[in-house]
């Protein structure tokens, strides 16, 4: 039996890239689509790579239109999710893709989001120590961040084996994709092509409590996180580079150690060879996320890079792999670990 | 029970998208991957968004590793095919995905390619009528090229129904992915990023004879064609331009009529919606062919678009679809209409 | 004594651009710069790359702003430039970038355009046969369209020459500045990124009218034009591929002669030597336009294709370079024909 | 009366924008062009966007071609360039943008580039404390690298104003061009676009030593550099992102006041109003620097950032640069702060 699931906010990115998903999920059914300004609008005209469902006309945002689904994936404005859900019933999957639910902090969600906090729903990045078993049978997931995903793997495992002081420096690219569909001069193709920059500098980015939170709980002890965004000239993508200051008595071999055994059952989490480097091309469209680490002994830091598809792993992929545990499928149903390249 | 595929030209471009479709296919065990300045390496090396066949090493292109399989696919430069496909036998379907076995006319390969005739393999484009019925059971196929794919598809209805002079004029943009991976200096980033130029003007493109031959045959009678292409700043994808007279009478509807009975029962070819045009990205990593048609009155001329992706359905995605016919197979097995976007 | 310039539209792409120009303009001294929604901001936060313009602040678009000067630019929206130049007096030199005083045909105009015809001012491609002449002491200049220019210069000489039929099929890709800097989703980075697609087919283009009149002057008989412009993922550059049969006769020296003898004493435009072939790269932020052309014999069919930056020589080197003749100056002052690539 | 400049290795991206600038340079003849592989070849083949220079041939590298002019600069392969310095001839300025003579200490040099230490020239930055003085009237200056460039502009004032720790941490977004011209497989277009890769991770980089040294000498103590550079889908400009926890005290005040006197009189480094951020788009084709700086308060850190065109103040402009201050010519001749954009 099918199961049976709806998508709010279907014209965007995430949206898209979730039915992308779901298109080749065997055990799921695509029920209701729904947008607001969009509501009436052909899904072929707002997602014309979608072919299969190019004749579907998305509805409204409304709890008739939602309800009668075993699944609910939220791709809305941050801020709307709580609502929708209060309404959807305790029995449903509500699987969040935007941050609402993600902070345990409601200080740090007034903070940075500027409006009270809505709670905290088990969180859906299940290689972190713990994710998992909060995820089985859970009814509500919170679908971390693009930069969070690809941060907090990089660097859980050398906060968790302890090989690394609590000061964290990262600095991340990301595709254009991550800023979202609404039609914005500084992300038209003629002034992102060809040019990097960051935004967000100096612990501004939303993302940052989050990471400070996955990066504490792995230490045990909190972690400060200097986190520097930058946008990149190519669609999707996010590779991020994380490093801390080493340990004492840190070593190239334990450092190596750590992430070998963090990821030794990970279908997802790929540790490169040593000596290979992961580069976001050979992730596209997949939910794979390729990891290498280095021990610097001149600098004395550790340097954890990742790259992950910023849709895919980063968002729709998470949820995806979110909803498979909490509806006890096989984790990897309907997911891939290849990529789209060159 | 499986079908065992081998793979001989793994490493390059379109080896690696045949195994990313073949990794997706629920029919084919993946066997002999071959290689020949690689052979020895890791697969992980060349191919480093194919994880799961990460560890798997290349052998040299010999009859011997060849040997024991029911399928063996051929990328391998142009002029190479005919040798290994003879020691292959005739109860191996061989897929050859080079230009030796495509055209007819030998007079038309020793201009273009300066080399003897190999001969004539059952073609794979199966959307070209008559050529589904010549695939059915063959052992032997010679897939299209990646620009003839995209061009034929876009212009055959016209000519298949006398509605267009047999003098065609055709612009197609194409990905850097389709010269290969090679490393040439102007297919070199710095190069291609921010650039659009032709290659192969005036006729001189080895595609061309090939192209004729598909219009040709559709018309029934000889068509020129002007074919000019063009390299595009993007890893994938072909946009073809394509245009030619309208025979006196012609109208928009009959245009539209043509089109929308070509395509009718095509899984993978989709005639937009009237106003809505194709874009490569669209049809990224799937085996779609996304067309549109217009009649412009004032010029006199039908203007048909398509897009695909050269490396899918231009390369390996038309090998797997022929595979498919040639076995038996659900023509649509392993394959998807549906693009990675954006 | 400096000539004193304003420039009303300087947020825009062509203003933008022009100010560049103007800045490395030895005569020229830059006078106000307008906006109408950006009144009032900084240039330095429109244009961060004209940075010893980055303290001054845009006006409003008036009359009386814009008085006081020896040159005024206008960057404006199709259809206003009428009413600001009738304020402007006589002796002033108004350059229009827009498209209002183009056309010759009032029909055609109110066809594409929709509105009254405002007239025909002396148009501003001096490299056509009668157009310098016409521009030296003109006070007013209609500067092409982008796709007009790089097509106009690439096929004037076979019509000139009297070497071509009047049917002429021309297929462009345009850098995604031509579109402008309006945020419109189908412009997002996100989307153009890695995507070919062509818009406005089957004549439908503005820029088609403007075509006909050029090749239809120079065959001194109508020409009708198949035009298809596609957008390409860069920022800039626009290559057009234009091919017309050629009439009886014809061969390749006689084309190569015609090319020749029609850009001798160019000094924009750059014929290449045969067998090397433009690309947009090449003029990146130059005034040059490099062509090449040949006779495809087997089609019957003359191939010329041109290269230039679309918002150089295709908008405001355009302007410049009218200004310059109109004003007496050496036509070249403050142009380059050298590109910055890679 | 012109200075006459020879340009060793001009069919590289280095020497390509180097003639690019000599060619806008009033003072500048341009003299002999040489090549090794290429010697022979049309500069037009080689680089088509130089018109003016396109008939030029390329001469081979030999001291008789070099002999009898006032500049000769050096692009060549890393350690190549003593051997032509020493018959040059000490009247004649010599410019080196290979990494030759950077270095002071020659160990550093040995470990990281694996020959003996040709020697220590003056240090073509003229905005680092000392330097300029040391450049005045010199015949012999070693162009720095592009990324050393970036990151000792962007951080240098914080060490020389004593804010911060000597530990820095450096993420650095390159385009292609910084990896030159020679054809690699992953600098093909096909594997760059869509993508962001690191390498030389872990200290590998030989641009690191080139960072310590500069680092420090500003400190006035040996500062750490963990630095990660990554290469961008796009062809030219670096962005780099510069750390460094703030020494007890530090104030965002204080770090706004280091950065506004460290360049209150630089007229190539732009120190953006507060809340605005560099990009490289912004400085493309241009000499100047973009940079913002930021105290994170929460991490305790500093961050600077840094845009440049790699090839333009990271090579080639800083080369003509450091010769205009060497021949005692205005430092500003024939450069520009104003960028290509969009």
């Amino acid at each position: 039996m099918a199961v049976r699931a709806a998508v709010a906010g279907a014209s965007g990115y995430a949206g898209g890239e979730l039915l992308r998903l779901l298109l080749a999920h065997p055990e799921v059914e695509i029920g209701a689509l729904t947008g607001n300004s969009n509501a009436g609008q052909r899904l072929g005209a707002l997602q014309p790579h979608l072919l299969p469902l190019a004749d579907r006309v998305l509805e409204a945002t409304t709890p008739e239109v939602l309800a009668g689904h075993d699944v609910v994936f939220l791709a809305l404005p941050h801020g709307q999710s709580a609502a929708v859900a209060e309404q959807l019933g305790p029995d449903v999957l509500v699987v969040d893709m935007g941050a609402d639910f993600r902070l345990k902090d409601a200080g740090d969600w007034e903070q940075f989001y500027g409006s009270p906090h809505a709670g905290t729903w088990p969180y859906g990045l299940p290689e972190l120590p713990g994710a998992r078993a909060a995820l089985e049978g859970s009814r509500r997931v919170a679908v971390p961040g693009c930069y969070p995903t690809a941060v907090s793997l990089a660097l859980f495992p050398a906060y968790a084996a302890s090989l690394a002081e609590p000061e964290a420096v990262i600095v991340a690219a990301s595709g254009t994709s991550g800023a979202g569909k609404a039609a914005k001069p500084h992300l038209l193709g003629s002034e992102v092509m060809g040019s990097m920059s960051p935004y967000g500098v100096g612990g501004l980015h939303r993302h940052t409590p989050e990471m400070m939170q996955n990066l504490g709980a792995a230490a045990g002890e909190p972690v400060t996180v200097s986190f520097t965004p930058t946008l990149a000239p190519m669609p999707r993508g996010i590779l991020a580079t994380c490093t801390a200051k080493a340990k004492p008595g840190v070593t190239a071999e334990s450092v190596r150690a750590a992430y070998e055994k963090a990821f030794a059952d990970e279908p997802f989490v790929h540790l490169l060879p040593e000596g290979q480097w992961p580069a976001t091309a050979s992730v596209y469209g997949s939910n794979a996320v390729q990891i290498q680490v280095a021990y610097d002994a001149a600098a004395g830091r550790i340097i954890a890079i990742s790259a992950i598809d910023n849709l895919a792993k980063g968002t729709a992929g998470g949820a995806v792999q979110s909803m498979n545990i909490a509806l006890g499928l096989d984790e990897t149903t309907g997911l891939t670990t290849i990529g789209v390249a060159p």
